[in-house]
């Protein structure tokens, strides 16, 4: 009853055997050989589009550099308030690019609001200097909340970047997640709607470690080599990472596991509906589930050994709790079984 | 015949195969896992100290993070000019520790020569605002000309930052090679000579990815965990790293890798000295192998398949290549097979 | 009718003249004059402390450098969200601390609520790395409202920070105007209230370009002198300042001019007050006065010659403005004539 | 005798005194005063094409918004070895670029050697990401061995960066030493040349305070407005400056004073060249005079009250020194009077 994060999994037995059958031999270091080389291509395929992809260790260096290469001096960065640029990443974005400054904008289920993201970049005149730029604007997909963002309104958030000629950064740390829910293509979800950048992320989703940003814009990648080695992001044994991307994309392997992750969510979520002690906080898109429980039911669960986190009430949700009722966080990965999923059910 | 370098090789078996044990199951992510807590306990105990250990991704976060945690405003770094932080780093030094310099110091085969790093941290009084204030010490072991500091040598290193009160950084990319071939132990060769940061690196002997920022002074441990989650190289599946070092460390399977290593690095030196048309720059200590050639041998030698650096002049040597002769770095790894040197060294 | 900012005034014919007397023969620059030392001891006595005292170009200068001199890995900032810090400053406080973050904390009138202080603070906690550690506690007195914290108010921000073991700085932009309208002493208002570091600011009441960083705490003296160097604050011909701030602080001309500015600040206050059209939006402390106007009466006012800024509504008074109206700032300074006050009244 | 430097004169009385003038009434703050706009206009006179003019607090500060408005990740920015960006500026222009990398390049008088530029360059190929990127090329004007290049010597180090397509910037904290040198035009001597950025010194010619960053390119004027204020170097008063810079400019009181400064120097290397006992080091070509004197000399004139600095000595200099000589470097100011040239070389 393991439902803390999605990055509590390991490895896919898959990526885990591809690793090891690609042990042997010598191979150009730092990003340049064969292996790392068909593995851009692949992506560039599943994209339908010619992109430039870095691999780096962690989520959050790959939005740390996509907001970096959109750097200006005095930078503005439009995020919602609960991203994990926001909250999670201990000031790394703002390292990354110099001191810019993350603009947090309110919405409703983790998605930005895109009246609210206009009047926000408002408030950010070009030619006031004393308040400092815009940047960039970078959505989250999907969305912390486990919400996902649907085509509309990820094309609504481009627009209004567009319109301020803002660059759009997408956190993708749980992209295949959010993909196989709206069931659409990696191109109809990025480029297509005017995402500039990805963040596309392979670790949540069955592999140890293989995150990679994707630039949609090659203009930027002469500058993004730079950057990424300078952040002391750049492998030398970089087809550790290409092997595990390899076996992840194979036979789409990373749609099956996502499928498999947010089907979990599902049958948790159907769970806790029916359930006459829990109920839902809002209906999942992806692979979190967000229910809200009696404290002592929650109190009870992990003392039988389930494991997840207490989550912050949001503002919109705080009246719609009983005093003795806490908000609760369950994440499904690749690796959650039925079986723990009923059996949560059953103590629940 | 690859003698490029050694981060060419993949991992070892040992290592792959352990990887592979550990990719089920949930365990607690971002480096809190009992596997974690094991690996630095064994590392403890190898270096006869309780250490703070902090995974990362690459030699240049290590090296980076070290110096950050030294931070001083205008502060400046004293290593040797030929030293990886000052040459093949791109810049992460300086970044990570938001400007700070590096002051390039002389010496033969790749050491610091004690007498000029005593003068050039002179040239930094403390009180002279204008040209900065020194800020730490950092020597790579074994150096970038494959030589090892004596442990008097480092001592006398040491001597000179203690009485600057200058923390000593040890960058540690060939750590093992340098301790078999001093045949001393980890705890001789760092915080007993007065070492108090260590770059503790896995990757080039035999790890896909392994790499360890040592702490032998643990009130600098708290801060490092906000340095190193800042820097974007917090892993959330660390266990990923913990299960390679388990094995790295297991049965000193690390220092056999080195011994393997070093000894083909001897075996080439050897074959080298006997050779009528070539010869050895300088002997080597550790993996990595510098040899005068012909220009035309050379390149012969890489159009039979031979994979191998060419390598500047240092001054010192400059006196000693003939008009048609050329420097060239040959590296050694765990991987290295004995019929490769002789098939090299055949040719040759 | 100038009530756009008290910096739109010159300086003062003492200070000027003063700067003129001071042009003639040789002093040791950089900070090392006679003239130099002379106001730090003076500084030394008004504070009834030994401090430490550090010339800078400009208000944001000195708040920067006050915060970077508290810098931590991964740091927050807590700031009233109308503070200068955070909303007038283009991101110099995150670029002078290396990206650290500035964390709003609301309250009434432009002071911080001590109690959101604490909860805020308490977001934090220290060991949760993600989401980065408390690093200061900001207050500016005078507020950007115009009000000025009593003593028991920064006492209560001050005992928040310490038991938090966090340095307090205060931003004395209008140190002087909110000195004399407590009537109390420097040391009263500061360090014997907790304050550690101090922006004293003598720009806006009379000098040209006087700003002194003030450390209560001389242990932070010998890393703010580098600070300041490597931040390119650092004044050749610093007895240009020196002699301002001698002339500032000769015959208390600085509390003079102060009450001078406050006196203005009230005169305005009390005639808004009378008027029939136009009311205050809440009593001023110290030099700016917010009122209350018809947008109509605003533009006419303009048209006359007026000038002064509009004001974003603060939320806990947006209910209190009709339709029609809206929310004004008007500042008085040393130079303010009272006709000039009776003028924009009798327009009002 | 104070020859200690050209920043320890104080102001021109002219100067001084259009201060005191400009000191009374209302203007608009932060650089956008009429005042600002009619230097700037004279500015673009002086230089006969539309320059962006930006005040700032010091030379320094000039020279790392220079290098910061050229910022490249992992970049490198080439200047003489005894350049004062490289060694006096305690590390303020790495700090305002991220962390650039100074790359010292030598040449003899303290000129870049136009071979050695292009070889220091090359050291750094575009597609090597290990070791940094050219960023660039930074020369002093006059230099810091009071000699000056000649306007062919200018153009072979414009030329060489244009080749790379690195800006090139001039320091010109004594520009106006240099130009009266010279008997050119600023325009001759700058863009016509191949600079791109300037940093236009007053200070040490008369003003107080006055540093001006001049951009001969103005798609970079944007993004500096906002580099400057997050810099904190934007003057809210800034007509303090203005008015500074408005008397220097007016009847070519700048270059008149440059000419005193400069005939001073070459009065005092006239009196030492004829002496018996001392000698020039080199014949300077600005207001710094190099003297080699026995120390003996040297330490009797300064207990005569004489005060100037003891330099380190160049390597191409070594063998022409005896034992007991010591390198000096003499500055003469527009404040230097004739009389105090002759009793130092009475002295001497």
């Amino acid at each position: 009853m393991i439902f803390a994060s999605d990055n509590w999994a390991g490895a896919h037995p898959a990526i885990s055997e591809n690793l090891a059958a690609h042990a042997h031999g010598y191979v150009s270091a730092y990003g340049t050989s064969d292996l790392d080389r068909k593995v851009e291509k692949r992506l560039s395929e599943i994209f339908e589009k010619d992109i430039a992809v870095f691999f780096v260790a962690t989520g959050t260096a790959a939005n740390s550099l996509a907001l970096a290469s959109a750097n200006r001096p005095g930078g503005v960065v439009f995020c919602h308030r609960a991203a994990h640029v926001n909250v999670d990443e201990c000031g790394a974005p703002e390292f990354f690019s110099h001191g810019a400054r993350l603009s947090p904008v309110d919405g409703e289920l983790g998605k930005m609001d895109a009246t609210r993201l206009e009047a926000e970049i408002r408030r950010f005149p070009p030619e006031f200097v004393h308040g400092g730029q815009p940047m960039a604007v970078t959505l989250t997909q999907a969305t912390e909340s486990g919400t996902v963002y649907s085509l509309a309104e990820i094309e609504a958030i481009a627009s209004i970047a567009k319109s301020h000629r803002l660059p759009l950064h997408m956190d993708g740390a749980r992209f295949a997640n959010a993909l196989v829910s709206l069931d659409v293509t990696p191109a109809e979800m990025t480029w297509k709607r005017g995402v500039d950048v990805l963040s596309f992320g392979g670790t949540k989703n069955g592999c140890w470690c293989a995150e990679a940003l994707i630039l949609f814009d090659l203009s930027q990648a002469h500058d993004m080599h730079f950057l990424r080695k300078r952040a002391a992001q750049l492998f030398s044994k970089s087809r550790f990472i290409a092997a595990q991307f390899e076996a992840y994309l194979a036979g789409d392997l990373w749609l099956d596991l996502a499928r498999h992750a947010n089907a979990m969510a599902r049958r948790l979520a159907e769970g806790i509906s029916a359930s006459a002690e829990s109920r839902l906080a809002w209906t999942p898109d992806a692979n979190e589930v967000f229910v809200i429980l009696k404290r002592s039911v929650a109190a009870r669960l992990k003392q039988q050994g389930a494991v997840f986190h207490d989550w912050p009430v949001p503002h919109d949700l705080a009246g719609s709790l009983a005093e003795d009722e806490g908000l609760y966080r369950l994440v499904t990965s690749f690796a959650t079984q039925a079986e723990d999923v009923d059996q949560f059910l059953d103590a629940c």
